[in-house]
């Protein structure tokens, strides 16, 4: 198997990491969120519903990684690292009552003399429960355990050329997806047959390269449905009259590159026109104050100045980092592009600006992914922005 | 909408749990757990990647449901209960550094009176974080928190006829999936067209309803990725002399029936045709052992007796609890066939039985999701139990 990125890659994420660490006073830190794993180590695999975790330490050159023991197999085949670091515990610690995976871990961490100093967690990161970090806290009595917040996070928040050239990859399958969902919604279709083509398509891919499986799944609310974003796929057909919202990504080597956009089967009600040419009035203001130096919340003071202007309010946040991930979320969990984030965006930042406006009982998302250029957004889909009508 | 259950039939639910609560001792339950929400409430939808809970109350008829704002819509389509036991979080406590969704679940249970007592949290959780504990156990300083461990997941063990009757559903869906795997994959096919294929079956199921998402993306291991249960497609092609491993799952509003086989091009080397004639025979003899009153380690230990007696050894375990669930896992984390797991079969129960061998190089897994009837057990799939060799 071919790892995505050179060993010199993963190992200058690791020099970039152990620079925030030595800044923040830590000594180790156990990341435990499965892109934060996957950007340290390559550990590639389907098993985030075990516990698994990198660790990494300031005085060692290469992380650990420690993952379940039927999956040691998937690290020796996707992890740059020797087998010297890479650690599988017991089946019968899975699911078990009487003993908890991170009780492994510590037991690990006492081996390599890693169990003393600093010791920093990712305390809200998706996987790492009460239970693992009291298990750990129980385990490692004499080490001074901390939060690391989003460190490792937010080392990705930068992209390098390769990571972006997976990202453009990621934009020409979305881009193609978009597309089969166009053709394939239409009145009396079910909304599972819709679906299906979507994946397909999405999955398919090039002739040069298919897309792996997004961290989400396609959302698609349709008709009253659109008032909310969360939605999946009915058997349901959709309707004549009805607008669907399809927020899809591309992937690729786990990068993605969301997009949304809104279909309305026949002629679309004023409300729903009118807004969505608000929204996409809005969207080019924000996306013309994007640059180098400017702060998150002044790009959507860009927006808010548009969309007041035309009587509409937006209170939830237009846009948030993303890139490598894995379910349940394609956000970075970093910069938000909301009132009150004060981040300064630089070059190679990759975010996807998505206002998407919900109502009492319809709505509208129409979106981009762009990165931070030397001057300016640079978005990564060549696509119609626009609300899609089919008639 | 329609939810796919009575009204009734989730009263019931809350009430059994109630019961157990009382028995436990505790006042309220707070489950963070994907499943145990639907299972509870009836909500539905990808939200699951920003904090979500249900409350349930002793005092209370019907449970309480706190989601992220712009989903407040969805919940108020899919869940059960009236509006005023539905809250939306405000959209500045999502990935925030200054403040945490479960702040504001604190002030929910503050505002009901419901701040006091003993408290039951999930703290082996998928998405119910350290931070989250801290956030809670923080806020409730009069309340004394508790671990409810998998209490909800146990209700979940025991199926009614209509869970039955989705897993069914369920079990059509994956029948036809897996034969769309083995039509797809041939020598030369790149390996993302053949999930393409496999996704579409599922989505678009039968005439009469299409598949969910499953919890888990269709895992298929090729080559010497047999070896790991857990790898996804890639953009390469299928090699002949090669071995595929599939494990697929149906889904029907959100009721998964499971499904391993091991597909082989071209005539299999001899240990991997006689692996699997070993691996059938476990199984059979495992399913003849299935019937109420047994224990989950007996059943093991007929599996145990065959594959012993050809030398074949196993550690890991052959099998665990399935039916409703969510990303990243359609197991129940309660009952598993293992060694030691002394949890005594009761009619309708379900169970996925996958006695994966993995070896250095290679690997086999050919499962059975069956119930627990009054008298053994009835698979759900009727598909040939077989190593599938395509020539």
């Amino acid at each position: 198997m071919n790892r995505p990125f050179d060993v010199e890659e993963y190992r200058a994420r690791v020099l970039t990491t152990k620079g925030r660490m030595a800044d923040a006073g830590f000594d180790t830190l156990l990341a435990a969120d499965t892109a934060n794993i996957n950007y340290l180590t390559g550990y590639d695999g389907w098993s985030f519903y075990t516990p698994q975790v990198a660790v990494v330490f300031l005085a060692l050159d290469d992380p650990l990684c420690i993952v379940r023991g039927i999956d040691y197999g998937g690290a020796r085949v996707t992890a740059f690292m020797g087998d010297d670091q890479l650690y599988g515990y017991p089946d019968d610690y899975v699911q078990s009552t009487e003993r908890h995976p991170w009780d492994f871990i510590v037991g690990v961490l006492k081996d390599r003399g890693l169990d003393r100093g600093r010791i920093a967690v990712e305390k809200d990161s998706y996987y790492y429960t009460a239970a693992s970090h009291e298990a750990l806290a129980t385990g490692l009595e004499q080490a001074d355990i901390v939060d690391a917040g989003h460190l490792v996070n937010w080392v990705r928040v930068i992209k390098s050329t390769q990571e972006i050239a997976y990202m453009t990859d990621a934009a020409r399958l979305v881009e193609n997806t978009m597309q089969a969902a166009y053709e394939a919604i239409a009145p009396g279709v079910r909304q599972c047959d819709a679906a299906a083509e979507i994946n397909h398509a999405h999955y398919s891919g090039t002739p040069e390269f298919g897309g792996d499986y997004p961290s989400i799944v396609p959302m698609m609310p349709s008709g009253p449905g659109t008032s909310t974003p969360h939605l999946t796929w009915t058997s349901q057909p959709f309707n004549n009259g009805e607008a669907t919202i399809l927020e899809l990504a591309g992937c690729r080597n786990r990068y993605h590159c969301p997009m949304a956009r809104t279909l309305h089967l026949g002629p679309p009600p004023a409300k729903l026109a009118d807004t969505s040419k608000v929204v996409m009035e809005g969207l080019a203001a924000a996306l013309d104050a994007v640059r180098p130096g400017v702060r998150c919340e002044e790009v959507v003071a860009a927006w808010n100045a548009v969309i007041n202007r035309h009587g509409v309010v937006k209170d939830s946040r237009m846009g948030y980092s993303t890139g490598l991930n894995y379910p349940p979320d394609w956000g970075e969990h970093t910069l938000s592009l909301r009132a009150g984030d004060r981040t300064v965006l630089q070059p190679d930042m990759t975010i996807h600006m998505i206002p998407g406006i919900w109502m009492d009982d319809w709505g509208v998302e129409i979106s981009e992914c762009f990165r931070v250029t030397e001057t300016g957004a640079e978005t990564f889909c060549d696509f119609p922005r626009e609300l899609y009508v089919k008639t």
